[in-house]
């Protein structure tokens, strides 16, 4: 039998933005950390996708120095990865470069809740530029999730929706539909515009539409901490937004459920104010719930599926000798929108 | 000098699923009608427009036995063409095959208004697939509008918007974030699905994402006509939306404003419910406003300007034949979502 040192992990967070990508040891050392390009299934053609991801196990096996054999276990946390068929497609691409390992392949928000909680009940709320709040439940041996529809008709409380709100309040004031905001002079200069008629262009022709609308977020943290009225309410309608999605999928829980920690994860949480407001409101305080803000990356909870997925024990050693790494190399904080 | 039935006139209505080029002489007489793909300039390479461009007009001119030379001016209403380069772009290219033409380029729902007000003092309200209200105020010699603004921070009472919130009511309903309604039957039947976690891939991975979210405000109407309290309300905020748009525009004209024309223009207008909770709102009625559904295509507008801009007198008689011509064809009738 190969001694747990010399056993590999490989975990995986692959976000609309970024991928990163952990090789580790069976005891929890993380041997090599590579960054790539975005592995969304759903904004990348899958052979850009299936390159990346191929150029990252390469580079990760190199720079920690394992061998594909090595590997007992991968867990992909791939944003837009739902279907079956592209989990499908992800395991055969991975089986065929890691063929003694283990694959498995979850939508991110799963491993994101496997870093807060590690595979016990629990719930993690994700805001960036997207959102999501996703729970475990042990007794039913289930996920339950609410939110996470995209930008369209979903990820309410996000990035992205407080950004598009600040926005309207914007064009709102400017076609005299609403009365005057500091949103606009803080929207304009973060966006280096000039006057509000720039914005069709600006916004419609980035090519990250989405991340560019999140980008607006702390704008409008900055204009509510100032009293701006639009600003405020754009805030307080994000956070009670957030919290019918922990109410709902709070409800979904069996019965059995007890006091459970609820993670939250993503750059909305990075304001103080934000995540005050959020914290403080009577239905969310009314749950049983012991609020924690992530304190590591979600690919974490990639690297803990991956230990238990190679039949090894999670210990608390080992989340607390990956905790330290994290925080040594100041992993710790979330992403902002910069 | 040319006699008026000599002199070529080209109109075009170029918006973000199909372009309709008119080709017709200097009294009123529509001598081609040529169809080709959609001309936005915010959603199509430059390279793909000025084909398509080309194409028309080469047709046009084949088709309706004209030279070149002989056409006086040109008219295009192309959707997202408001900045001055793009309109250059478009004017070099048209000038390059109509040498001996006056060639201008609008917004498209500048020469939508031109159809229903024929360059006279009023406003039009566009409801189609975004939403925009625009106005023209002889007084000051300017146009006002307001909305227009696009999908994500704009476009308030459209097909998209209500479309959006039929989703936004079906996710919600099946997160167990708000009380189950009928658009979740209509919904997955329009877009031909058996569940709601379906929608992510029908919605975001479609080809014309607007125009698809769009093709469900039917949905809407059905429903709220039958009496479903979410598909009611999202109705009665599309109109209310709607409503501020063009209290906005009005509020935006000069001082002297006589009573004017607001025509209506769009596929939500189709739906005689919508049509009628929008004519009975008592801030609507409170304006001094005749309200008037357009009956002759948006295209009408451009070969309108095109009349004006050869140095002829729009006559009544000219009107009158050119909506002759419309309804003897059929093109009276709204675009609408099917």
């Amino acid at each position: 039998m190969t001694h747990k040192r010399d056993k590999r992990l490989l975990a995986v967070d692959g976000g609309g933005t970024k991928t990163l990508l952990w090789v580790g040891d069976g005891e929890g050392r993380i041997l090599a950390k590579i960054q790539g390009e975005s592995t969304n299934l759903k904004s990348r053609p899958w052979s850009d996708v299936a390159g990346e991801l191929a150029r990252l196990v390469l580079e990760g096996l190199e720079s920690s120095g394992s061998t594909a054999e090595q590997v007992d276990a991968a867990v992909l946390g791939l944003a837009g990865s739902d279907r079956l068929e592209d989990k499908s497609r992800v395991v055969a691409h991975m089986s065929s470069m890691l063929p003694e390992s283990v694959i498995s392949v979850h939508n991110d928000a799963i491993t994101a809740l496997a870093a807060g909680t590690f595979g016990e009940q629990g719930m993690v709320l994700i805001s960036g530029t997207g959102s999501i709040c996703c729970g475990f439940d042990p007794a039913a041996g289930t996920y339950v999730r609410a939110g996470g529809w995209g930008y369209v008709f979903g990820d309410e409380g996000s990035g992205f929706a407080l950004g598009a709100a600040a926005l309207r309040a914007v064009v709102r004031a400017f076609d005299g539909r609403a009365a005057g905001t500091s949103l606009t002079d803080k929207v304009l200069a973060k966006l280096e515009l000039s006057k509000p008629e720039q914005l069709v262009t600006a916004i419609y022709e980035a090519p990250y539409m989405r991340a560019k609308v999140a980008s607006l977020a702390p704008a409008v943290f900055e204009a509510a901490r100032e009293g701006d009225g639009q600003g405020r309410a754009i805030v307080k309608e994000a956070v009670r937004e957030l919290a019918e999605l922990v109410a709902a999928a709070y409800a979904r829980f069996s019965p059995e459920r007890r006091r459970m920690p609820l993670v939250l994860s993503g750059g909305v949480f990075s304001d103080a104010l934000f995540l005050k407001e959020f914290s403080n409101r009577s239905d969310i305080q009314s749950l049983p719930l012991d609020i924690r803000v992530l304190n590591v990356p979600p690919v974490t909870g990639s690297y803990y599926m991956a230990v238990r997925q190679a039949g090894l024990r999670l210990t608390s050693d080992m989340i607390r000798r990956i905790q330290l790494q994290c925080k040594t190399e100041g992993e710790c904080n979330h992403d902002t929108f910069s």
